[in-house]
């Protein structure tokens, strides 16, 4: 709990960061994680000892736009002030902070996400990209986008989405909602945006690896409502790699 | 010249690369080149020495999309699969080859080019982004587009671009007929594309330079076509970074 205080200020960040080197957001003993970084950052800004409380706990490898993170300090900086900062302190860290708010004490960027949307990249064309490289997930097979289109809406709703969920996961419930689900085409870029309340573990990983062999004929569209209600992980597609994904959005209320 | 015989033939290559470790495009004594790595691939390919020609020699730090290439091989290899073991050659030096096509004999990517175009991309936020490094131009002040397409107006068109062209240059003539130039904004994203039938050294880099100048208000847009006039080099802008330009496209007749 925070002390009503005039000097304690709880704020909200937006960070983007490449999560090539790092093995999650979370902080693994002596791994590089992104929150470890982050917190040493604000420690050393704030003058104090800072915790910072994640929205989305990104996996190795999974990048982010719209990250969101908590944090209280005592030391009365401008906000405007400490997002410049920290961008400059986490420059060699590939994270960087986009905004700073001011938000009400008790606030907590996990506990108070009122939905989350991450972005899956396929660049489907024969040839990869180097520009792109650690950034899309290559495909050089050709892919059905409207079937895929046609499988995706199957999982938009309230499901148990067991089958979808990393197999050592401990989830207290796999039952999730998911509000949104969209392919999005440019060009070669094929991007799969879900939004969803909150995610089982993999989720989007295991949809998209799902959705590309029903892009590429081989499972039908409508497998994918069949393998939802087996609630059987052994049944969904393969979980598609992480470099490929990214948190893009998280939703509160207010929204600024 | 190349011999009219059945077994030899004259291809066009498409390439894209990252140009952040080159020293160019072209060869350089001793130095990293996207050349020197393309014909060594097609070297050993090919099972005979060969050089390549190409339509754009981008500089150090410099990245293309749609670089383009011609050469000679009397391998008798199938082009689809040319493409496809070229890219694996290629991949960890972060150079891909999209396409290649056959062409008429005594075809030169360089001399029979009818124009090219160039995309230089701008970050315009206040945060850096950590994604796009070594990908885009980050000024953290606002600019302000409209002034920009109003400066950049002047131009397009048939022009001595003596002041747009680095100060080191031997080109024979300054001449150059510029005709399309764009800014295109999506999101934090602004992107100055510019097609012209060929550029004189470091002219996209001091276009977008000197736009950027204009942009942040530090000089009016009616300035450009002064400067322009004025055949100064002193007189533009700064020379916008290498990393944040793409040779993006170059035409030819037949276009594929």
């Amino acid at each position: 709990m925070v002390t009503e205080n005039v000097n304690v200020a709880r704020s909200r960040l937006v960070l983007e960061y490449d999560g090539t080197g790092y093995y999650g957001f979370q902080r693994q003993n002596g791994l590089p994680s992104v929150a470890e970084r982050v917190e040493e950052a604000l420690t050393i800004l704030f003058g104090h000892p800072t915790k910072i409380t994640a929205a989305g706990r990104t996996d190795a490898g999974v990048h982010a736009t719209g990250q969101v993170a908590s944090c209280t300090t005592t030391s009365g900086l401008p906000l405007r002030r400490v997002a410049v900062a920290l961008s400059a302190l986490l420059r060699a860290d590939r994270i960087a902070v986009l905004r700073v708010v001011e938000r009400e004490a008790g606030f907590s960027a996990r506990r108070d996400a009122l939905g989350r949307t991450y972005r899956y990249r396929i660049l489907n064309r024969i040839a990869p990209s180097p520009l792109l490289a650690h950034r899309v997930f290559h495909i050089g097979a050709r892919l059905d986008v409207d079937v895929m289109r046609a499988g995706a809406q199957a999982l938009v709703g309230d499901h148990d989405f067991a089958a979808f969920c990393a197999a050592e996961s401990r989830e207290k419930t796999t039952r999730r909602t998911v509000r949104r689900i969209e392919l999005e085409r440019e060009a070669d870029l094929l991007d799969l945006v879900i939004t969803a309340d909150s995610f089982v573990h993999n989720m989007v990983r295991i949809i998209a690896g799902t959705l590309v062999e029903v892009g590429r004929g081989r499972r039908a569209a409508g497998e994918v409502a069949t393998l939802l209600a087996s609630g059987d992980r052994t049944k969904a597609g393969f979980t598609a790699p992480a470099h490929a994904l990214y948190l893009e959005k998280v939703d509160y209320d207010p929204p600024v």
